[in-house]
């Protein structure tokens, strides 16, 4: 059984938690059931992500996600109630793939801090080439273009973006501080840093974006390991 | 006299050429005035800029346009048959606009070259504190904003954005030109450099955007003078 009337339940506690309970604040009970269609959320994800990542979160409705994934509208609404809910739970769920893929092994401490950057500017390239080969464009990053399209309209995705790109910032301040602690590095403001190597990754994942260019990537990228700002600049 | 009917006549060729003719492959037979209300023109494509630079381009329709710059949809038609078509235009405003508010000034020789990026660096913080001290957000790079938002979805607008990228790219080469023959540098990829030079101020706006912070930009932006991509490398 579906409910028709979207609940006001919020898409992070949707998502974070993995679990669903009876929304008793609801105008209307409604009966939710305790074991959901899980593989119908996860379609609802896939191709909300998907579809905006080639495109972008104006560009797609609630409609064009229902008909890729191939459900109804109440059940979308049985999950998010719009579609800046979902693009939420859209931002988290790809935050967490982005974790367990490619940033646990690209940050692992197997290979001496500074040739770790060298790694994710090598995997972000990958990732990339491979998407244009697939679409026959460069997407860019699926954080970076939601920050640019909705940061002054969405305040919600924007502090959702905002701490994921903090969490990225963490990603590399531990690179640095093992760098610095190994006699790598020195005399740098570690979290300044951190900042301006993403910012760098985000720029050149712009550029070939707008180049419809993935070379550019790996033409830049690995320029990264050299940036520093440097402790006394602030 | 307007015509309620849309001309096919290339945004381009309006805004850059300055002036109109009659179109006499349209299929309706239209006489324009040979001195049309510029200033209609003009309030259309500040609206058109100021609306898509605080929102995004999916955000702003025409009916918002023509209600902001006080013109009704048959003069909106008149000079432009699509919202597209607008866009084409304002990017071109957006970047002679630029040009000579900024980047003639900043680019000019009368410092050494490498304190010219420096200049930039400062001007484009203090460009966005200025729009954010007005609007309360972080707006970030106007054509950066729409480089994200359409490379994927409107290909006309991706290669006027390319092109303006391309221009921005010669001013720094010519920088870093100086710089080289001056003595200050040597052993780099000029274009490259320029290129990353050009992501790096991209990536910081991104992130000031997305944090809504636009100290961001005086923390990071003046570390773009000392990036390089070394001429071995490629």
């Amino acid at each position: 059984m579906e409910a028709e009337h979207p609940q006001r339940k919020s898409a992070e506690d949707t998502v974070e938690s993995g679990k669903f309970v009876l929304d008793l604040t609801d105008r209307s009970t409604i009966i939710t059931p305790m074991n959901p269609p899980l593989d119908t959320l996860d379609r609802i994800l896939k191709s909300a992500s998907e579809l905006m990542y080639s495109r972008s979160y104006a560009d797609v409705g609630v409609a064009a996600i229902c008909e890729h994934a191939g459900v109804k509208k109440g059940s979308f609404y049985h999950f998010f109630p719009s579609k800046r809910d979902l693009t939420l739970a859209v931002l988290d769920k790809s935050y967490i793939d982005m974790k367990e893929n490619m940033l646990d092994a690209v940050f692992a401490s197997d290979i001496p801090p500074l040739e770790r950057l060298l790694r994710f500017a090598e995997t972000a390239y990958e990732f990339n080439k491979a998407v244009a080969q697939d679409t026959g464009q460069v997407l860019g990053c699926p954080f970076g273009n939601l920050a640019i399209e909705l940061s002054t309209q969405e305040e919600a995705i924007r502090l959702k973006l905002e701490r994921i790109f903090k969490k990225l910032n963490a990603n590399i301040r531990q690179v640095l501080q093992d760098a610095v602690d190994a006699g790598d590095l020195k005399d740098i403001n570690i979290d300044a840093t951190a900042q301006a190597m993403i910012a760098y990754f985000e720029g050149c994942t712009l550029l070939a974006k707008v180049h419809n260019d993935v070379e550019v990537l790996r033409t830049l990228l690995p320029q990264v390991a050299q940036i520093r700002i440097p402790a006394q600049q602030l």
